[in-house]
């Protein structure tokens, strides 16, 4: 089996040969080119090729669909800018803020049709489940956003809810990318099903560690600066859990989160967070969904060889720690 | 064959029957249920639906790709809104207005999503044909939009661009109900072109006709006050030729364009708009797309009784008068 990067470095050139730049109107097609050349870390398309190989399927032949699952996954972040009012999008002006609202709806639903057309570009024989896993999986991301807009405004989120709605808006697309991969390679509904539960695992044990790192992380490795999710009162795992707690601190974090955006914010909520032990509870919570993807890939029956690339992944993902 | 009433009655009770409003969660699905209560003519799926019909194919079976195409419609109606800054649509709030442009783009892609679970919803033998149709409508629907945004900050616009614009924007969600009640009789690839070019040309000469009204109609048939169009300076069929012409009156519109919005604008430029005859050849437009339309059906080979339906739309649609 290749490396998670060979496979990455072959999305990157089969993206390119789709040379969607060149679509016309301008006005719509400029906006996708940028969104696109803005690169990313591929993962989803990798995890839907690597599940081909390690399932005997045909890798070349998987690349559209691949291509299918990064293009929706791109289309959301434009949507999402625009609903989350963001600027910034990997290191540089969002679409949304470069070229407006409107270019980012339109453009982004484009991205969308785009999409579904490389989802079509599979043998007669998977198109229908390849269709439905993808339709659900659409459908799940919009109910995962929607949640986290709905919590926006509630301060009484269980962390079960909290999860579930990760689950939804994170973890469905890369289930359906593992699940997609195995229906390529002719795999039953029982393993894809157990596929489809890997790739979802993994988007929560990713999510609670982004969530993590965001307030205990190194920022150069992270790449952002730490304490944003602090500083936009996000409703993040440490935060619900905090507040789920019930405890006199709870309140107290409740109190810290009201303060102004800046240093003494993210400093203040920080030691909060560490008194509660909610650093280490959140480490504890990423390996523990990080373990049921395992669980879940090896239920498939694949050979201990053919695990390392699904080990690696998670280590990746959900084991970055600083 | 049924009464065009009768299968819109038909396709009300299958919407309602689908209960989307019950979808959680709540924030996602009432905006899906407040777009769809507010109705609308459903000649979309009525024209799918009535292609079964007069083709020999089972019209019960076509109910949800009939439903796929309205939500569709729908869905774009709710991103429409938001780029267009509307508050009003159907007479009452639109979603953009009453929920925000986060819910109404959000629940649009909801929208969207179901509406392609719809369309799964065929035979086996039939669904590549009928996932490849809709996907290519839904990208000429979106290049169809970019284009008339476009046109905005545009003064030199030919009539043949303005025509393929809105063939995009309205036909080819028309051509496609067409097409794919063709694909679902079993029809041939020949029969569905044909097909297509009727819904794509009969979209055509509806927007030129509500061109026409917008300006020349009665209010309360037409349902909406005279003169809208011209008060926000759109770029209509009448307004396109008229600059078009590149003559002295052309000027004389231009001036007249830029005047503020009122009655005194409404005025002037329809005076201008009848200097130049342009009444008449807005009606002459339509009824050449009009007979376009008809000339693709019956070169379908369909039996003259079987044509009613289809006349009857074309008159409908595009003979409105006032």
């Amino acid at each position: 089996m290749k490396r998670i990067s060979e496979y990455a470095v072959e999305v990157e050139a089969a993206m390119q040969a789709l040379n969607i730049g060149a679509g016309k109107p301008n006005s719509l097609y400029a906006p996708i080119e940028y969104a696109l050349e803005a690169g990313g870390k591929r993962i989803r398309p990798v995890l839907l090729l690597m599940t081909v190989d390690a399932f005997g399927g045909d890798e070349a032949a998987a690349m559209a669909p691949a291509l299918g699952m990064e293009l929706f996954h791109n289309f959301t972040l434009l949507h999402d800018d625009v609903m989350d009012d963001s600027a910034m999008r990997r290191n540089r002006e969002s679409v949304y803020k470069k070229y407006g609202a409107s270019a980012a709806i339109l453009s982004g639903d484009t991205m969308l049709g785009l999409a579904e057309r490389q989802m079509t570009r599979v043998a007669d024989g998977a198109l229908r489940r390849v269709i439905e896993a993808f339709n659900r999986m659409s459908i799940e991301v919009y109910e995962g956003q929607a949640l986290d807009m709905e919590f926006e405004t509630r301060d009484d989120i269980s962390v079960d809810e909290y999860v579930e709605m990760i689950r939804l808006k994170t973890g469905c697309l890369l289930g359906a990318c593992a699940e997609i991969g195995g229906i390529l390679s002719g795999c039953d509904d029982k393993v894809c099903a157990r596929l489809r539960e890997y790739g979802e695992n993994l988007g929560i044990a990713f999510q609670i560690e982004d969530d993590w790192l965001d307030t205990f992380g190194d920022a150069a490795t992270f790449g952002k600066p730490i304490g944003g999710d602090i500083n936009q009162g996000k409703k993040t795992f440490l935060y619900v859990s905090g507040m789920a707690a019930g405890s006199e601190e709870s309140k107290a974090l409740k109190v810290a989160m009201s303060l102004p955006a800046g240093d003494m914010k993210v400093k203040t909520v920080s030691r909060i967070y560490e008194k509660m032990q909610l650093d280490a509870s959140a480490r504890k919570a990423a390996a523990h969904y990080s373990a049921k993807a395992l669980k879940a890939v090896k239920a498939t029956g694949l050979p201990e060889d053919r695990l390392e690339s699904y080990k690696y992944l998670l280590d990746r993902l959900s084991g970055r720690k600083k």
